[in-house]
């Protein structure tokens, strides 16, 4: 049972196998969002604030923030973004950067224990961002490809994430603050995705019992109607033993497969937040507990 | 990988580990359906047909047939309904009772290799349908519970179901002619219940290597919004091995669940059926595939 304990100034979120799935926000990322991108060089964050406040009110519990702007000072960009968005919201952020100075500048400034995005497989990436992830006493996505690229054995992939769960013990971060990702290929080029992701997952829970994410629309990329392929993504994954993903929480539909997911595993006391999120509106505008105790089914 | 293959008089059906997921239309019941319980007590069978044609339009790949009704002469009833199916249907059909007499009454008069629905693990029901299902060379569900009732231990449910394999072999009927229920308690009651399911019936695919199936709605009685659990527990048991279920596919949502996993499961090569029924129609009204090759996405 590990828990990855990751919080902001005021708030703790812990990622684990018997607590509800973890949504990473993902849009705080001018990659493909040309506006945005202009804005954050230019210093304007106002849609950063608002894409931070929408995600958190449609039910993510943490944001993912990243600031990969061509030719841009990334750092502090990066840096600015973080700040804003503490100062407007309480949830835990993942600090995004392909940059190490960028991840640098962002620990430093962040207030709490963040989940540092991202280290690989690669030699070079892993002596220079577990040091700081140690430094900072933060938690890492490990992603699971190295200098031979992504493979597509899972068992490959599940080596690599192993080799970064023991490098990160060498640097003193304790497996538990390692969140692997295991990579997720689009299903519709390669069809035998999904269930390489499954097999690399439950190897992840069983064996090396760490926690882990994903890019999770990734998968359907290509293909129509992409919600309905990542809610069947999203359930499946959290059936073999995934524990977050850095997704959008703005689809109604995506939030429910996670939510419908968290029932099955049992994960949701007494289905609260079931009943919560789902019970029926009464006619007379009351919250339809009533109501509901009533209605009889008429099947035909 | 164990197909169990059933037939009409002109199709065949295959439920197995690496095909699509096979729904079994659930609607032709008369239990809780006063209005049909009526008609086909009175030998008016026009609902019956229409609910036949209607799940088949929906996706349905098997119906299931049930006569059930208190104080009418089931046997024939079945026979008849059972009848009057197969000349407006390809697909082949789960004869559905619990009287035995019934049972026979509709594999008399059956075109093709039925599935019988079903057999308990209680001695007295194996030895009175397994020479049936023998006797018609038909498949049958196997449900697992036996004279102690239903077991909450997904163990005790496992070693049920593995009596009525051993026992059905004693009769001459391969484990690949037995389709295992694992029963599906209501997850707003006991909300152990999916992963209760789902580790039963990944021992059933990894040790007695049978198909599945189940009465998927079951799930989420007394839940709102049933279609977003029973979606969320389709996904999740397709994905630990379930390779068939008895449920309405009546409801576009829990179709695009099925679908979906499918996906997921490796079982839609090159995600044909998944593009056909979800490609958008383009504006001029051709199929789209030109439209969405020329489609941008715009984020901002």
């Amino acid at each position: 049972m590990t828990d990855t304990l990751v919080s902001s100034a005021s708030k703790e979120v812990r990622i684990g196998f018997a607590r509800p799935f973890v949504i990473i926000g993902e849009r705080i990322n001018p990659t493909g969002r040309k506006i945005l991108a202009e804005e954050m060089k230019n210093g304007n964050y106002d849609r950063v604030i608002s894409d931070a406040l929408a995600q958190v009110a449609a039910g993510a519990h943490m944001l993912d923030v990243n600031a990969g702007i061509p030719l841009a000072d990334e750092p502090a960009i990066l840096a600015e973004a973080i700040k804003r968005v503490q100062a407007v919201t309480d949830v835990p952020l993942s600090i995004d950067s392909s940059i190490v100075a960028a991840l640098e500048s962002g620990l430093s400034v962040y207030q709490g224990k963040a989940l540092v995005n991202s280290v690989t497989g690669e030699d070079e990436r892993l002596e220079s961002v577990l040091p700081l992830v140690a430094k900072y006493g933060a938690a890492v996505v490990a992603i699971s490809n190295d200098e031979t690229g992504i493979s597509e054995d899972p068992d490959v992939r599940f080596a690599v994430a192993k080799k970064i769960v023991e490098r990160a013990a060498d640097h003193g971060i304790p497996y538990s603050d390692v969140v692997v990702d295991p990579l997720v290929m689009p299903i519709g080029a390669i069809n035998s995705a999904g269930k390489q992701v499954m097999h690399i997952v439950r190897r992840l829970r069983e064996e090396l019992k760490v926690n882990t994410t994903c890019g999770a629309s990734n998968v359907s990329f290509g293909l129509p109607n992409r919600n309905g392929i990542n809610c069947a993504f999203l359930t499946m994954a959290i059936g073999a033993g995934m524990t977050s993903a850095i997704t959008s929480p703005l689809h109604a539909e995506v939030m429910q497969a996670v939510c419908g997911a968290d029932v099955m595993m049992g994960n949701d006391p007494d289905c609260r937040n079931w009943i919560r999120k789902y019970r029926e509106p009464a006619a007379d505008g009351s919250d339809g507990r009533r109501a509901r105790r009533g209605r009889r089914r008429r099947p035909d």
